[in-house]
């Protein structure tokens, strides 16, 4: 039993929705909404608060307002992160969660999970110096350090069942579709 | 000439940046890096600030740090917008910064540039309902609002070069190859 385990995840909520989930599919669909604005060079705010799931509109607590901008060896202000950058933190945060949650429904009591990440990139391909070069990164690498109470093989375990339902993960992993129209 | 037109692009340094890199490829190779720490249930804590590039170290002028979480929906707290739309935050700013870009280069004052986006998710495949559905987003729709002193149609073709040379659209549009480990 996992009843001694608390790493704050809603492990049995989860499950509930799992249940409820299998006979609502309309239900499991969310449209998660962002709305940015352009501020000066290649400085942007988006912000995000509003979503839809569970068939009825939605909202997260407080409006998120992020910058991102790129970096003076850009020629650029560096008045935040680049774009990029966001993907990492998506990345981490997501394996991260699910680092947690598999944990708490395998009844692994979690101490510490960080995770350090490398996303490579040949800027080549955006400058337009070579079109055989691919725009986004050439890979990325995720390394996590974990104290658990639980084997090395429970770990590495925990890690790849968080991999395979990553909503992150699967995103960057898989080609998305993405459309872009101007209004 | 595109004297009069200022976006606050330096298109300049990068037409020359993408001269030197023509002749330098390993000086195009950066590092972006990120740390995460898990905070409790499915919140965690990522910081950005270090990155390569160039061939040295490389920093941001200040630390980024930036929490993720899943609403109360998810039986969660809240504490901070979810990791699958930091994704939207990358790529609303990404495509926004390459439309600057780009209406630099080509002589086109900007006045406004807006963009929302909306993310469609099957819940499902994260929650293991159906293994068929796919993890991430369903598809992406982003739709750009632009003043600009450019036809309808300069417009649309400043976007679609947007999308051609954009870090993030190329790394969701395309698959990404990403390895986990534990230390």
């Amino acid at each position: 039993m996992t009843t001694e385990v608390s790493n704050g995840v809603n492990v049995q909520a989860l499950l509930e929705a799992r249940e409820v989930l299998k006979g609502a599919p309309e239900a499991a669909q969310f449209t998660w909404r962002a709305s940015s604005k352009w501020q000066s060079g290649v400085h942007s705010t988006t912000t995000i608060q509003n979503f839809f799931g569970l068939g009825q509109e939605q909202s997260h607590k407080k409006e998120a307002v992020l910058d991102a901008d790129h970096p003076e060896v850009f020629a650029a202000e560096d008045n935040d992160i680049t774009p990029i950058e966001y993907l990492l933190v998506g990345l981490a945060s997501c394996l991260t969660a699910g680092v947690a949650s598999v944990a708490q429904n395998r009844g692994i009591q979690l101490r510490s999970v960080e995770a350090t990440l490398e996303g490579h990139h040949d800027i080549r391909g955006i400058l337009g110096v070579d079109s055989d070069v691919r725009n986004g990164f050439t890979d990325v690498k995720v390394t996590f350090n974990i104290d658990a109470d639980a084997s090395e093989q429970d770990i590495e375990a925990l890690v790849g069942q968080s991999q395979k339902r990553s909503a992150v993960f699967g995103a960057l992993t898989n080609p998305t579709d993405i459309t872009v129209e101007v209004a």
